[in-house]
Formats: structure tokens, sequence, C-alpha cells
């Protein structure tokens, strides 16, 4: 059996209740699914349960993984339970968002080519030319939709057309320095990721590190959450943080910074990717792979 | 159903297998056992499998431990598991063997007293006197037993008639300065946690942080681990790490050393004690609580 | 030379302008003083200069700290200089203020017990009983100075006299729940120390950690800073932070919180203590001792 | 003043004695050269003295740094100097060493892309031709090297060649997997950088991944060090950490370790490039710029 190579993850949620574990395992085990990496949370505030499994199923008698999902269904219906059946080896389709810096898309980038996130990009948009270079040298197509107040309605329909042709999963904002309107964050719930340069929810908004600089604070972090129609009030999925002294001007922080940021957004892409990350209300439950 | 106050904990390892999961999972959920928090893990190199459970069993009909205990047996029993199965209020007795450094002492006993770790301490054993007025204002019974070479073997002999008699779950080595004899070694294997103060297995054996400092690292740490008869070669527990600079000499990088070595030390008795720490061959399968 | 035993700290700020340096390093070298540690920093927004020297004065001819502190000020006064000239062998006098929570003052009196922290603690304050145990065992003056609204202003008056009885040169708010009226803040501006239990500018106020669980951040952290008359806006010295996930209840926040505030106070005293923190307006300038 | 141009940098080292400090703030002061950033190191136990100064010679009667210099070297010649004086703004020449593994090269030619790496690549030297479209994006030259046991005394010549033909100031080993031979490492101490992976002096040579997983340990981390002819024992610049637990295979661990490695390596490469390690025996002197 191959720890490397898990062939199916299995996530769930449902109320909190005695046989929401078991209506799983039991599941698994009575199809011959040999589980190796298992979690589950219980939010008792929410009454909510969350599972997320992964297992083999490479026994004699193995199911497709289209009987096991129609099979499951039937289960999980009893606890009327949101959940999704994957194979690990399908790559997650995410489409990038970008302005004009490229220390995080980079950084993607790097890792999508090397296969240390198991993604596919079908789509690289930007309101800015300036990064087509380093997405044709990938082989990535490349939208340059510029932006405007006036054109702002239509530049997301692009967007969004394009999201939806490419059969994204994922959206993900890597420095995009635009604030999505209310009615796009709400069709992208739960699957865009931004990345705010400071750790929410202090320094909100516009030029965090400046802020920062003012108080003059002695650590500075960033927030991958997930986009939500409160400006950078959306759930939390990972925050990093670095010290910093009396002697970071506004301009050094901005450059430090830059590895915290793609750090963070990284390991919040692969977490999500991963199916490790469920939305809870306001927050988020996150398995960590480690 | 209160987070705060789990009432027991199921420990379990044998070889991975399928059911080997099924068979806890079932046995609670047919018992109405509500289960909070599940870790699971599957050495595939060494075929192992390890589960720890969190439950509450507070429904209507809710058996008491004894018999839960009883049945549970019968249910392991086509697995070969190794288990255990505990209230976890109940504190684990840990008798601490110190010498002469208090840090590592003073750590315990704050926590003890404030009730951050639930232990019991029912003796505090020193090969020096130096130590008897902390464990008396704490309440604790303080044996001074001196070694020399000569007298190790009685004053081992004497030190396991009391870790006996008090019935202790655990030996702490809090800084005790001598090296066991192979054979207490083995009669403690998986219940005496020592702290050596390096990171093991770089700097082993005397005087770590001067060996540090004469080669010059720019990180130094501390190594909790179970007693082995090999010197500072048993299974590693937790580890943690403080960056440092030229400027130390040894007797700063001992001063800075000691609060890594007590938070290293606390966690590890914390871990232990909470059913979470697992022996895997030389190693260790943690299933930290965060 | 010992590294270990600097005779003679020199610390002093003045606008930023050339000679501000030399007129410090030239006094020393005149007077076969050597200096083995040295920072300067150049806030050149502010125009500020900042230097802290520790250095050894134990020539044949040397001066005695009298001599050496009268001629200095001549020296520095061409500059305008504000500096301190300190014996590094004389403890601080601090004077801590507490409620009920224990374990900031637990850690400092361990490290002022140990030598760790070379400090004097002439008076324990609180406006509970609860810790006079602990104050005792120390051979500490614990005063008992119970607070209510009324009676606020003639607490305050008579901490103010311990303090200036004391000659303290440092007080300490090792959780002491307590918010100082405007006029004591002011008497005890960059002289007075307090501990926020969250990464401040973010949670101010009561209750951060369940601030924190509702917000449902991934890093929380704790604050010392100086007292100021804005609430929780002082400047800041040193800032601590630890992962946590969907894990922790606001009560395990509350009890993992205890460490990082409780290393992060300490080491805000000791960077006080020992000369190196600058006040730089509403931040401060730090020069790590590592 | 412009804190972020800063436009020259001056480091020395000499007999720990009293003047080797005045002797350099007096000659800047005297030229009116404004100082701006300053570390000083005394080892007292090598009884070496250690400066690093940044300063501005932007007066009215700024010599020219030519000029700077040779009146620098009659002050400096009392006490037997090592030093340089240098123009920040001058980049460092540095050819990079690589063989299959890019993730070390890819970091340090996006910081060198991006301006964050103050440095020129004139040549990138492989023994594997994997590497050259990297290069070739960059625009950078690529000389493809091959090694076998009998041919490397011709393949290391042909890259002392090249380095001494390019004018290198640094050599950087990032994952070059070629031990260099005695002669070579000793044509290149002191500016040559080597990453290995690994917290040295633990798990030394071949597959440090593999032996920190067959002892379990709880952390793994890189070392940058400078080349010496004693494989993995030269002085250490940087060191970084990471946690891991019991479920990484070495496989994950080496997926772990490229982040880790990079960082480090840039760390190291930065530092050196400023100006900011000296070697001190078997050790280093690091002035952090933070």
């Amino acid at each position: 059996m191959n720890r490397e190579t898990p062939n199916y993850i299995l996530t769930a949620t449902c109320d909190g209740v005695i046989g929401s574990l078991d209506v799983v395992t039991r599941f698994l085990c009575e199809r011959q699914c040999y589980v190796h990496e298992m979690h589950t949370f219980d939010d008792t505030e929410a009454h909510r349960f969350f599972i997320r499994v992964e297992f083999k199923n490479d026994g004699a008698d193995a199911l497709p993984i289209e009987e096991l999902t129609t099979q499951f269904a039937e289960a999980a219906n009893k606890f009327s339970m949101q959940w999704e059946l994957r194979d690990a080896s399908v790559p997650e389709k995410v489409v990038i968002l970008v302005s004009k810096y490229d220390h995080c898309l980079q950084d993607l980038l790097y890792r999508y080519r090397t296969g240390s996130l198991n993604i596919e990009i079908p789509a690289i948009i930007s309101n800015h030319p300036d990064l087509q270079g380093l997405a044709e040298w990938h082989g990535i197509p490349y939208y340059h939709l510029p932006i405007t107040a006036e054109t702002k309605p239509q530049q997301e329909a692009q967007m969004m057309e394009i999201i939806e042709e490419t059969g994204a999963d994922l959206v993900v904002l890597a420095r995009y320095m635009q604030v999505l309107s209310n009615d796009l964050c709400k069709k992208l719930e739960g699957r865009a990721i931004n990345i705010h340069h400071s750790l929410l929810p202090g320094f909100k908004g516009a030029k965090p590190y400046h802020q920062a600089y003012d108080k003059g604070v002695k650590l500075v972090g960033a927030t991958a959450h997930y986009v939500s129609s409160d400006l950078d009030e959306g759930p939390i999925i990972t925050q990093s943080v670095e010290p910093v002294d009396h002697s970071f001007t506004p301009e050094r922080l901005v450059a430090k910074g830059r590895d915290t940021e793609r750090m963070t957004l990284n390991k919040a892409v692969k977490l999500h990717c991963e199916q490790r990350v469920f939305l809870d209300g306001n927050k988020t439950v996150v398995f960590s792979g480690e």
C-alpha cells in the first residue's frame, strides 16, 4: 500500500449526532476500502460534525468510484450530509487572478510546474498585461481584462465566463488588487481564496504594511481567506507571521512580506485542493496534512 | 455536550488491516458513545495501525467503564490489539527525578498546581537535597537518594521501589543528570521521559551547549524522548528550537536553553498523559491535541 | 575581559547629525573604556539618533562612574542628548501589579529568584489577596489594595506612594486587569509595562481570546507595551504568536495563551531592565541582546 | 537622508583592543560621513573585533571612494585591520553551481530578476543540461560541464576558469550534488556557500532526509555554510527548521525541505552580499540586517 498515492478522498459534514461517524467508517469497511488517513471534528457550539477520509479502494472486488458515489449517497442521506467523493489523483482546476505583482503567481506556477501542487491552471486573468510573459513561458492562457469603475460589471462578467467555461474548482486572487463586487463574491463563495498582507482582523484594507509601520508592531503577517462580500472579513484558512523591528521602513516591510504572502497563499491553496478545508459559518475547519 | 470535559479515551494499535478502524467506531456507535476527537495513523512501512478516540458516554443507558472495558476486550481480541481505555478525568501519576537544576521541575509543579497538567505527583526523587524546599511548598514527598558509582544499584532499587509503591504511570527525568542503568531503562520502557538539551541526534552526551558553541550553530534546541538503554537514542516525542547567534557564549546558551527545555518537557509530559503518544519501533506516533 | 560581566551601559538619544556617534565613541576611547557591545539606530523619518553601548572601564586609571557621568554630561550637552549611564550590575527596582492570575507573576518571580532577571522586587501590589502566599514564599512585601469605582483615586494614590517610596525604576502590570487612570498613566510614562493578551492592534479591550475565537483566527498572540492613556495603544515593545486551529475553544485559547503571555512579558521586562528599549514617539526602538 | 539607498559599507576585523572602534568612527566623522547602521562584535575568546558600518558620504565636500579607501588604509594600518570598503549599489557577482534540482536556482533567479537580491549572475554551471532553459529565460550563460571520477580535475579547472574570468565575488552551490576537491575548496575559502539539507552537524553526508526519517525526528532543517575541505563542516551562516511528524515519509520530508532549503540559501546569499558575514575561525559572525 503506497502512502504517496491515495486513491480517494471523502469529505462530509452534517449535524453532530451519534452515528454520523459510524456511517462513514462502516460504509468503507464493508466495501473493503482501507482508510489510511482520517480526521474528524465536532463543533459542539454549532452542533456540526466534519470528517475527511483518505482511503484505498484496491481490493479484488473494488467498486468503481461512480458506484461508490451512488451507494454513499444513500447512506449519507439519512444524516442530511453535504459530502464529496473525489479521486485524489485528478488535479483541481485553478484560475488565478493577478494584477502587476508577480511573487505569488511565480510561486504558484513553480509549484504547479514541478507537481508540488497537484493542480491545473486553465487560465490566468489580469487587469494588466505585465505578467503575460510569465504565463506564456508556462504555457498557460493569459487573459488581459482591463478594468475601470465604469467597466467593472462587464469585466467581472468576462471573468465569470472564463471561470465557468474552464470548469474552475477554485479561483485564487494572487494579489489581484481589485475588490470583487458583492455579486461575484456570492457566486464564488467557498471557492475563491484571497491573500491579504496583514494578520487579519488587524490592518484591513489598503496599505497594511504602512499601517503596521505607523503602529510600530513587532510582527507582520499574511492571511489567506475565502473571499466574502465583507472586505477582508471572509473565513480565514491560514495565517503566517514574521518578526520585524524598528529598522523596517514600509518598503522593507513590503519586501519582507512577499515571502510570507506567497508561502501563506500556497499553503491555503494546497489545503483547499487536498479537500482539507471546510466552511463552518464565518470560520473554517482545517485538517492540516501534517 | 461539553468539549472541555471528555469522559473517556480509547487508544489502540494493531496490524494495519481492513476492519481495524471499523471495530472501534462500530463498538462505540452501538453503545451510544459520541466521538468528539479521533486520530488514526497507518504506518505503511511497519504495517501498524494506531488510533486514539475521545468520546462521551453520557446517554441514558450508558455503560460503566468496567463494562465497556470487558466488552471492548472481546472486540479487540480479533485484531490482537494492544489497547487501553481510560477515564480522562483520572490524573496520571507522575514521579519526577531531579538533580540540582530546578527550571524543569518548577515548570511542572506550576502546571500541576494550577491544573494545566492533569497529573498527580506522588514523589520527587533526587540525588541532591537542594530542591526539597520547592517540593515541600507544593506538599509533595521528596526523597533524597544520594548516588555514587558504588551505590548506584541500591539507589536505583530504592527509586524503583518508590515508583512501584506509588503506582506511577510515568517517570519524568527533569534534568536528572544521571544515566540510568540498562536494567532500569528496560523496566521503564515507554513510561520514562527524559529531556535532553540539544536537537538529537546532534550533540549527544555531556555539555551539548558547549558542543553547539564550538560548532557555531545558529539554532539550539531540546529533545524530549523516552528513555532507552542507548543513551540519548530513545524514541523522540517532541523537539523545539531557538535561534542564536555569534554573541552567545556557552553560559548564555545554557540560560536561553532553560526556557526551551522546560517548554519541551512539559509538552511531552502533557502529550503522554493525554494518551497522545504511541511507541512505533524506535520512533513515536504523536497525535497532537491541536 | 569577561563578556558575562559588563560594567557599564550608556544609552543616549539626540537629533541625527554628524558627530552624534563620534562624541560617544571618542569619549569612551579617550578614557580607555573598552566597548564590547554597541547598537545604533537612525530614525531618518523623525531625525532621531539612538545609541546603546556596553563597556568595560577596568584599566589602570579607570575613572569612577560619578566622574564619567560628570564628564559625559559636558560632551552630551553639545548635542542636547537625553542619556543615562548605569552600572549594569545594579539591579533595576521593579514593582509588580497583579490581580488574581498568577502565571505572569510566577514566571517573573522564578526568574528573579534564580537571577535570570537582574531585578529587585520591593513590592507586589494587588487588588485581591489571592497571591499573597506566593509573594511571601519569595520574601516580598505584598500590598492588598482593593479597588472600587469610588475608591479608585485613593487606591491609585496609595499605589503611587509605594512606587515612589520604593524608588521603583519600573512598574509591571502582570495581568493587573484594571485600567489605570490617565493621570497615573502620565506619571508612569515610559516606565510601566503592560501585557495584553492579543496581537495589538487586533483585539483591543476585554476578552481578546473570545474575540479571536469568534473571528476564527489561526494565530493568537500577546503584546507587551508601555502603558499610555490610550487603552491598549501604548508603544509596543515585543509581541509573540502561537498557531491555533478550529479545535480551540475560548477556554483552550486562554490556557494556551498563558505561556505566550508570560514569555512575552518576561522578554519585555528583561529588555527594559537591560536598557535596550527607547521610546521613539508612539513606537519603540529595541536593541535586542541577541 | 534616505535609509533605502546606503552609499557605502565598511567592514573590518582586527585584534580587540581599545581604539579599534574609535579609529573607524573618528575617521568617518572627520570626513562628514553619516553613519546610519553600525554593528560591532567582540569575540573575547579569540580576542577579535568585528565591525560593519553603513554610511552616507553625501556632504558638500564628499571625498570619492578611491580617496576614502586610500586614507582609511593608513588609519587601518595601525591596527593591522583586514577591511573592505564598498559602494553598496554595486552588485556582487555570483556564479551558481547546480545539478538537476531547480528549487534553489529558481528562487535565486526570481530574487535576482526582481532586484530583491542585488546581484549579477555572470554564469550558471552544471554537470547536467537540465536547467539550461531556466537560465536562458533569464538571459544568463549556462555552462554544461559533465563530470566523472576521471574528469573531475579538468571539470573543476574549467569551473575555476569561469569563476575567475567572470570576476565572481561569490560561488553558490545551489544543490550542486558534487563534492568539491580539497584544492578547489581552499581556493574558494570564504567565498563559496553550500546549502545542506539538514541541521548540521546532524545528518551529514548523503540522504539526510532519509536519515531523519529513520531517527523519527520531529524537526527537519537546512544549513547554509561556507564550503570547506571537511565535508559539511564549513562555517555555518544560517539555519532553519520546520516541524514534521510521524506521517512524513522520506518523500514528503524531501518535498517539505525544498522550501526550507531555498529560503535558507537565499538568506545566506543575501547576508553575504550585503557584507554581513565574517569568518571567525571555524565559525561566522553574522550581523543580520533586521
